[in-house]
């Protein structure tokens, strides 16, 4: 099986996926059934694409997950509503002004976005979620974003340029567009899973946020849309991490189409073609993920952080994640250190059970710490090893069998640089 | 009363404190009944001084508090026991190796270092304390330590001198001792209290490390130690964060000699004297932390983070920490931008109870967000107040009446060039 082993190597989604997940091209607009289009409004100064549609012609099955931030901006509040009913037919999404702290008016502005949306592809606005990203405190420049919503909605397609026009226009100050796609065989029906994201940029700079939008020509119900989503992007999503900070937009979305050939009216989570619709989705979201850590702000190198022999998945998750956002720990990684006293630290500082005459930390391949106690090593090879783009360090607990990898990326002067800048 | 405004505006130890506090010199030995000094042992590259004692002459009650990191050094273990009488003797401490991580042979050395000290001093190891910090993952070198005991337990006195070897002798990178001391007066007794630290720091370079040693000539009990330790750091120590990361040798205690002249048997937490002994406690704490946050890693400003308005203390102060810890907030203060967003972002990602609608921020005396809303404010004059050396954000959720700062520095490339670099 294809799937990521860095960053989806357990959980029953994939264990149940018997069939092989075949990677494709044509990004979110692989699958059946949708259309997209990206257009330059001049919200971004850069006179880049900063505003995107993606239709799916009707309003089908439809699930998102969100920021858990209580300051969540008013895009998250109606999509949130939006999406309850289960079914949506189309994303707008706005990148250069996150459209967050703005009060009234930002809702109101959120409104305007999904029926101008709305009046354009003849729906009704509470089929249409909105997402925004960039900048926040500063109200939409509305007319701006009109403008490019008239503009996306007339250049609706279904290309690979198109695809890549809507990947595009969602990015901030992320360095490459994010573009993944899948297929998958249940029976004899082939599905497939396509997604783009973006990662944690800024505009002017501001805070970092996180996109992903996900489509799949398989007919999987609301339910079934919610189930594969929210356990993919616990799997994912919500084991990278670029500085430990969750913005205010963060949004994980997906719309079944249902158009693959010979698919059947519906898929439910007890369908047996389920597992396999759901291993995809995890692997596009896995694919996703991967790039958004890659594409880190200021990131050097791409580290995976796995804490296994723990007592509970939990714990597991929790250890990893504590050791990825250590500051201490990501500045050595940036400077080639193979320095596991850090790895150590934050291990403790995590809420998972421990016993510390068990621990073995592997880093980068060499075992540093052995049952709780130092183990000389080659610091030269571990100084080689260190260079590599990608690092993988290794803590096992050797308590039990639950296991958990975070992704994150190092620390960098380059990191300071982006976010210390001013604005103006 | 001259208690630190920043650090400690609240809290009913400084407000039953109706005596005033005044600050005098003399640090750690400012009270009477202790004697100590420093040691260059050999055990920092640099040769200086690296092992420190500080003694009452008997056992005398005493207290501290420890990391809570699951992966405490083994001078912790030994210590928390030692202090769990209720009564210390003496405090040995050396900079330049953590002995964490280092197994059955650390637990040993500490024992050693406890039994040669007491030796030394003429009391049973069980009266003596014990603290490192520095390198982890490598043995102490014991016979250094021990010739480095021996010095300092040969060269004790009380002089003004032989405090500052103390707190030299804790350093690690530290790029200044830490002392503070303080007077106050409890009807017509003068108690003193005195302290020194060490703050985040690190030898080749590894870890931070937190070390606090204070003492007082007032005669608490145990109980009493304990209890205005234990408010005292909840207060100070707990509410500064430099980069998020608790180490393994985190270390804060008192002692308590009952020398003051005229003072009687003893102070319980009920006693009249309890109150104004505590606040100078607090108030020395205060002192402490706040240099260590001025010296935190590359720092370049001083940040206090204010959250009032909070519906619970505990409200109050988590929301001022996940503030306070924030990379992208901690690089915008760097950046001397007002970037009020990443206040915002990061209060939200708090476990407070917050209705976004009620939030103000006020940065660096300018207000940025009223109610929830941008408000227009001059970019110049925003980036001139954010070039003092010391930057107030005030966030007011307006919900409740509870209030808590927290203190911490901006995050630079001297941070990630400090903890970036080889250790070799």
């Amino acid at each position: 099986m294809a799937e990521d082993p860095a960053i989806a190597p357990t959980g029953a989604a994939a264990g149940a996926a018997t069939n092989a997940i075949t990677e494709c091209v044509g990004g979110i607009l692989a699958p059946a059934g949708f259309s997209a289009a990206g257009a330059a409004a001049g919200i971004k100064r850069s006179g880049r694409l900063d505003v995107c549609v993606i239709d799916a012609g009707r309003p089908v099955p439809a699930a998102a997950v969100f920021t858990r931030n209580t300051m969540a901006a008013p895009p998250v509040a109606w999509s949130r509503e939006a999406v309850a009913s289960g079914h949506l037919r189309a994303w707008v999404v706005n990148a250069g002004n996150a459209n967050a702290c703005t009060g009234e008016q930002g809702a109101t502005d959120t409104r305007r976005m999904a029926e101008e949306t709305a009046a354009a592809l003849g729906c009704e606005p509470s089929d249409v979620a909105v997402a925004s990203t960039g900048v926040i405190g500063v109200p939409l420049p509305m007319d701006v974003v009109s403008a490019g919503i008239t503009a996306a909605t007339d250049a609706l397609g279904s290309t690979r340029a198109h695809a890549a026009d809507a990947a595009a226009a969602i990015m901030t100050t992320d360095t490459f567009a994010k573009e993944a796609a899948c297929t998958v065989h249940a029976g004899d029906i082939r599905y497939t899973v396509g997604g783009i994201a973006k990662g944690s940029g800024m505009i002017m700079p501001d805070m970092a946020t996180m996109l992903a939008f996900l489509t799949t020509d398989a007919p999987l119900d609301a339910e079934a849309c919610q189930a594969a989503l929210a356990s993919a992007a616990d799997a994912t999503f919500n084991r990278i991490t670029v500085d430990g900070d969750t913005s205010t937009n963060d949004t994980c979305a997906l719309m079944a189409s249902g158009a693959a050939p010979g698919a059947p009216a519906a898929i439910t989570t007890t369908d047996p073609a389920y597992p396999a619709v759901a291993a995809a989705i995890r692997h596009v979201c896995a694919t996703l993920a991967r790039m958004v850590v890659r594409d880190g702000e200021g990131a050097t190198t791409l580290v995976s952080v796995t804490v296994r022999g723990a007592s509970s998945e939990q714990d597991a998750e929790d250890a990893a994640r504590t050791i990825a956002v250590s500051p201490l720990f990501k500045t050595a990684i940036f400077g080639r250190d193979a320095n596991w006293g850090r790895v150590a630290m934050a291990l403790g500082n995590s809420r998972a059970t421990i016993e510390p005459a068990l621990v073995d930390i592997v880093f980068a391949g060499i075992v540093t710490c052995a049952r709780g106690e130092a183990v000389p090593f080659d610091e030269d090879a571990a100084t080689e090893a260190l260079a590599a783009s990608e690092v993988d360090v290794v803590v096992d607990l050797n308590l039990g069998e639950a296991e958990a990898t975070v992704l994150t990326c190092d620390l960098t002067y380059e990191y300071v640089r982006i976010n210390g800048e001013y604005r103006t």
